[in-house]
């Protein structure tokens, strides 16, 4: 795997971050109360998003314009005392710099006009220059992190290559990725390479994100859940690791969070990595999850020979929870809160929910879900 | 609860059972091979399926078509030596003779006309006579019980009530099962009302079909995964529970298997059954899987201080594993019959997929599963 130069910095001054509770929970250090943010937190559910983006045009130019992204990320901040910012954007922003010809059909998803099916379509993806090709995504990061002023810290993010695959093979999303998995079962090889150019644009891409601004990084994994147990370590889970390492090399002190959905049987896998974060989505009890990861920490620090530092946990409630009424959101955050710290310490959780918050959410539903979690007395 | 009558025995005199290796296997019974089915192994992949289909016209027509349902359920076993014949239909008769109206749209699954959003709605639903509104399913089983004339054992099945309430609550099929989620935390009581006639109807069904000459059943809870841990055990488990419970009592000599897609995480929760087998889907290891269920039986036994027996596993090849070559396809099934039978005992499994055979799948390929799998020494 070649990759550019490492080691860079955050290339501007930004101001001192004020709200350092996510960060502080995810080294384990003493918090006053549980760090709280949403997977796709600026979103359809808020009638400010719907404004903007009405007024972008499309999803795509609205990820390609640096104000408007800007305001989009800073909308729930007003409304809700969310612990983190993320980067408005898109997971599939690789494969579409790459030319693959991403296009969004009412009602359909995402949908690629040049799926890669054959070796030609393989060896004609270029090798890319994040900082052109995707340099808007770099001036959404740093625009942000501005207006962000300290307030809370901003992740950074990107698809796994396995869910980029996916996407960039099947020419959309996907029921049964009949042709995803024909690679995998029939011609192995075919999809390690594309996995692994994947890799390093991902190394790039995130690289690139810290050096605009972002504090923090997620690695969405969203469809690693459809793998089975050896396909999940060999075709996701390796490339994620790498990524990691390499990351973590080159910004030790930027946290990582992967986040798998339907991964909740992988969380041994997934401590095998640098991540400092494991997100969840809703199928498995905190309790449980912690109960796994202190095992598996004792047995990586045993098979590895050197001390593995504990992960911390981020999500894990069921979007449509926030469909309830306010009594059954505070009783099932309590419920969530109670599993994430069974285990004994009061730090080490990030509350989330297990996946993006949908469109039909009344956004004070939202609202009673993070004031929820601050209320409770850790 | 009320349910009909009980303890009836099926009403026609058939032919001995030749081939019972799946039977024994279930019962932990030394078997010669191990035994292997395919969830809709009379599909679309088949030519000869997709002929008598098109003569039938739409798909329920050919499930109401007596001969033509025995004629496609017979169509595997002329090619394969499979050890299990499942009955042709589909897991949304119920609700179809419920009076919502099932219809298919090309390329979009199973809709139904009047789905079920308030009150009113589920007032409306009768108690189902199933020898009445479902006795075109009632025949098909016999017809196909006197063909296969003691060939193999004959599975009978349903879907479980959670799995049908989302399809009749969403009316069709759904990615984030919106409006069953709402119900669920918003008006659990509701969807508790909705379950419990769809359990009743369940239980009726599937004794119906024991009657008419079912010797295995099979409860599909295709969409229990879902749903939230807690939320699994409440709306799904519960149910599945009782209908297991009441059929064990009414045939304690017919089998019965609890297949929950993406229930892999609740396999403890599962246990805690009458069934005599849980079907898996491909995310989970069998080793594991046979780790889990010993813990179980364990820690029920000790729970409610009667032994419990130890359930067989079913499953749980990835259905895309059949695109591959047939090497590929004969490692796997290595591998995966290694897992299930690490445990130590020899017998207690039955092979299959972890989910049904998809339509892209060469037929030479699903013989080359079925043989793998009678090939391998246990």
């Amino acid at each position: 795997m070649s990759v550019s130069d490492n080691s860079r910095s955050p290339k501007h001054e930004f101001a001192p971050l004020k709200n350092d509770r996510l960060l502080r929970a995810m080294r384990f250090e003493p918090i006053d109360t549980t760090p709280v943010w949403m997977m796709r937190q600026a979103g359809r559910y808020l009638p400010e998003y719907k404004a903007t983006r009405a007024e972008a045009g499309d999803f795509m130019s609205l990820c390609r314009d640096t104000a408007r992204a800007t305001e989009v990320t800073m909308q729930p901040l007003r409304r809700m005392d969310l612990d983190a910012a993320i980067l408005f954007s898109d997971i599939l922003t690789i494969p579409d710099a790459m030319g693959l010809g991403l296009y969004f059909e009412t009602g359909e998803g995402p949908k690629f006009k040049h799926p890669i099916r054959q070796q030609a379509d393989l060896d004609r993806l270029p090798t890319l220059d994040v900082n052109d090709s995707l340099d808007y995504v770099m001036h959404a990061v740093t625009s942000i992190r501005k207006e962000l002023n300290g307030q809370v810290p901003l992740f950074g993010f990107s698809g796994s290559p396995w869910t980029l695959a996916t996407y960039m093979i099947e020419g959309g999303s996907s029921k049964d990725y009949r042709y995803t998995k024909g690679f995998l079962y029939s011609n192995p090889e075919f999809l390690h390479q594309l996995l692994d150019k994947l890799a390093i644009a991902v190394i790039d891409y995130l690289d690139a994100q810290v050096v605009a601004g972002a504090q923090v990084l997620q690695i969405f994994d969203s469809w690693g859940g459809a793998l089975g147990h050896r396909q999940f370590i060999d075709f996701s889970h390796a490339y994620n690791k790498r990524i990691v390492a390499e990351l973590k090399q080159r910004h030790p002190d930027v946290p990582v969070v992967l986040f798998t959905k339907g991964g909740g049987l992988w969380l041994d896998v997934q401590a095998d990595s640098a991540a400092d974060a494991l997100g969840l989505d809703w199928t498995m009890p905190l309790d449980r999850a912690r109960q796994v990861l202190t095992e598996s920490q004792r047995d990586l620090t045993k098979r590895h020979k050197t001390l593995q530092g504990s992960k911390a946990i981020q999500g894990n409630l069921d979007p449509a929870t926030l469909y309830g009424s306010p009594e059954s959101i505070r009783s099932e955050v309590k419920l969530m809160l109670d599993g994430a710290y069974a285990g004994g310490d009061k730090t080490g959780y990030i509350a989330n929910l297990g996946h993006g918050i949908t469109q039909w959410v009344n956004p004070d539903n939202a609202k009673v879900f993070v004031d929820a979690v601050h209320d409770y007395q850790i």
